[in-house]
């Protein structure tokens, strides 16, 4: 049995129950919310010994007493009868449980250790725990989510997340940029389940492209070094670890009960491995983005053409690259002189930045002209837009998809903000191998990393 | 006469002339669009020999023609025609000139230098030059703008920029967070008019609280470091230096003719300033931001307190606190019992980060109490707030503002995209002096860039 079908019950589960949600449906309604949001294709059911009905779903008042035996469990009740719970749930076969339930190691305190010594004794082996101290599983093309009001695209994310409401930010941010999820899964304590269980099941899932985690620590350290050397080889991952510094590991410690560890042993498996380490939510994006849209382009050279029309950004943006390890292409003189025949003589360069000019009518074909000279010239690794055409976003999207799958170079996208299109404009870059970021500095940025990580 | 009312009728124009638009309205013609769209409170002219009207508005065959003498003269000609109007403006005792054309020293050739200096010969020291190679002012209390359809929003922001289309760019940018302009020019190479000119201007205006700069260098260097000093003491002034890698430096000398000029030069003389110096238009916008809403409420101290709900958010945050040089204050005995009466038991804690835990009503009132204890701390120089009320953004708001302004120490909250409220909620809360950043830590980033200024 492979590593991701272990886990399919609770990433792809078919029967939920979700157990110790209050009759008033406020302890635990954020879970059950979560499945009637998105429209769960499979069967819910609630436990509470006190009802027969919470919110429309079905009532039980117990595992034992459930129609049918749950794939997933959710728990959302105190500690101890949770534990109790789960032993039922190993007694009975359940594949899987996700507890939300806190109280164990992340006290600090030896009663939480023994509480979680207690807990993975219940479990028998028999049912895997995700968390405790989590939000469970998201999986957008199942329909389960960990709150009300998730976004709802699937696509080629998978996400590992020691915080829950990380995984709801995360979700949202990579919405707006036009990017889905394949699933993501909140991890909490990893008192059973750890991020290499999940590193290992999201590498053999096809459904999977690229691979993020939030992670503030882990317990078995020497698994997870040789597990994302393993999966690094085959699929990106991004990493943001937390817990760097001393003030961040002492909140991991009681966030999660998590040893942080040396972060520089942290940057040499990373280094090792060929995953991009990362430090915040922007860099997680950008580099996911980046790393999902290049795909088929891998991002391998450090040579960068910029295509332009504004030009304090190309300026920037010039400084950017080189102050992240990249460099701008010199562009031979073949390709300057076809660059002359398609920019305006006055206020343009055709040496890199290629700068087309105040383009007033017409800036998609002349923007196209330049970006396909420029990929076209050996010197180029991959190359930098900026600017756009505010008349016709979609067209100009169009142009930017073509060149990057004729020339198959990485093409990267300053989109500025939400100046240039909305969401479904970034939605279509994405799905045409276009890396966006909101600006030029950040869209070098991810790419440089992901260089990076690959000549590593 | 003060050195801004000797810029004021290039800044507040009352009798506008814009110089070469053509018939067909295409030449020039974002000039016209930015005087129409905003609905500018003064007169417009055009002059064009071969019109009697353009896009509505009266046209003249020369500036000595027109009914009124021009307070602000923008020249869309070509470079040679463009010296004849110049000297025309000189002989009529025409104010100033705003000049797109381009053509001069940023071509690097002798040509471009001769002709720079036939400019200025030109100008006789009568009429005062923006640029040349710029898109001139902007001002949205007068309704003057660079473009059709910037944002009209007037605000405390002044911005002097070597770039036109970074001043729609930033303008668009700091919209979307809430904060508006006094007024912004574009100076392009510089040639008469300097960035220290109008440095010295916007440090007597009353309408200017903080000034930003894009800069890719500056033909009066010793004149600039000067005024930065005397200017950077009385009102923020946040500096994006570009052309700071070998790449950018070459960049900005075709782009404005600008000698870029060593980098630590530049730093040292920032830091002797008080000057905040930052690298893309992310760190620009989000420190002027923050020293925009702290103005009554200066950041000077490096002990953070942070107020969360979400756990993995606030980890991150730590780190980026003692990364950026703050530190987490160490709250006292008191504090934490105070906060241990208003906090849940469980799944929340006392110690910084203070973490409120999963709130599902009330939420508003719970980290209300908890901002209010941890900013009465003596050893809490300025607190973070990280999460929300989804369901009352606006009163969310009206709590950060009222800590705030009762405390008198600088609130930063982490609005987490779009995820918290959209541009009226960040309007307020910027009206309100709460320093708003789209994630903690460029929250942080922001606050510590200050706090580096003022200590240096």
């Amino acid at each position: 049995m492979s590593a991701y079908d272990r886990l399919r019950p609770l990433l792809e589960p078919r029967v939920v129950a979700v157990v110790g949600v209050s009759r008033q449906g406020k302890q635990g309604a954020v879970f059950l919310q979560g499945l009637l949001d998105p429209g769960f294709r499979g069967e819910v059911y609630v436990v509470n010994p006190g009802a027969t009905e919470i919110m429309g779903v079905p009532s039980y008042p117990s595992v034992s007493a459930l129609p049918k035996r749950p794939d997933l469990a959710i728990l959302v009740l105190p500690a101890e009868p949770a534990i109790a719970v789960v032993r039922e749930c190993a007694e009975l076969g359940v594949p899987g449980v996700a507890m939300f339930t806190a109280g164990f190691n992340e006290l600090g305190t030896s009663e939480g250790e023994e509480r979680a010594r207690r807990l993975i004794q219940a479990s028998a082996g028999r049912v895997r725990i995700i968390g405790p101290n989590c939000m469970g599983a998201y999986n957008p093309r199942v329909g389960i989510a960990m709150f009300g009001g998730m976004p709802a695209l699937p696509g080629p994310v998978g996400l590992i997340s020691q915080s829950g409401s990380l995984v709801q930010f995360i979700v949202t941010a990579l919405a707006e940029r036009g990017l889905g999820f394949s699933k993501a899964v909140s991890i909490g304590n990893q008192l059973d389940l750890t991020a290499a269980d999940f590193l290992e099941a999201f590498a053999e899932d096809p459904e999977t492209g690229v691979i993020a985690a939030y992670l503030e620590g882990v317990p078995d350290a020497r698994r997870f070094a040789g597990v994302l050397r393993t999966v690094a080889a085959c699929k990106p991952v991004i990493l943001w670890k937390a817990g760097r510094a001393a003030a961040g590991a002492r909140a991991a410690r009681s966030h999660t009960g998590q040893l942080a560890g040396e972060f520089r042993i942290w940057q040499g498996l990373a280094r090792q491995a060929g995953a991009v380490l990362v430090r915040d939510i922007e860099e997680l994006t950008d580099t996911v983005v980046a790393a999902a849209a290049l795909g088929g382009a891998p991002a391998s050279g450090r040579q960068v053409a910029i295509v332009t029309g504004p030009g304090g950004p190309a300026v920037s943006a010039s400084d950017a690259c080189e102050e992240a390890g990249l460099a701008l292409a010199e562009l031979a003189p073949s390709t300057q002189e076809a660059l002359r025949r398609v920019v305006a003589a006055a206020g343009t360069s055709v040496r890199n930045p290629v700068d087309v000019g105040m383009v007033l009518q017409g800036a998609t074909a002349v923007y196209g002209e330049a970006l396909r000279i420029a990929l076209a010239d050996s010197s180029v690794d991959a190359a930098l837009v900026i600017g756009g055409d505010r008349s016709d976003p979609a067209a100009f999207a169009e142009m930017l998809i073509d060149a990057r799958q004729r020339s198959g170079k990485p093409v990267l996208y300053a989109v500025g903000g939400r100046f240039f299109g909305g969401e479904e404009h970034l939605r279509r870059l994405a799905e045409g191998g276009v890396a966006t970021a909101p600006t030029a500095e950040r869209a070098l940025r991810a790419y440089a990393r992901l260089v990076a990580a690959r000549a590593s």
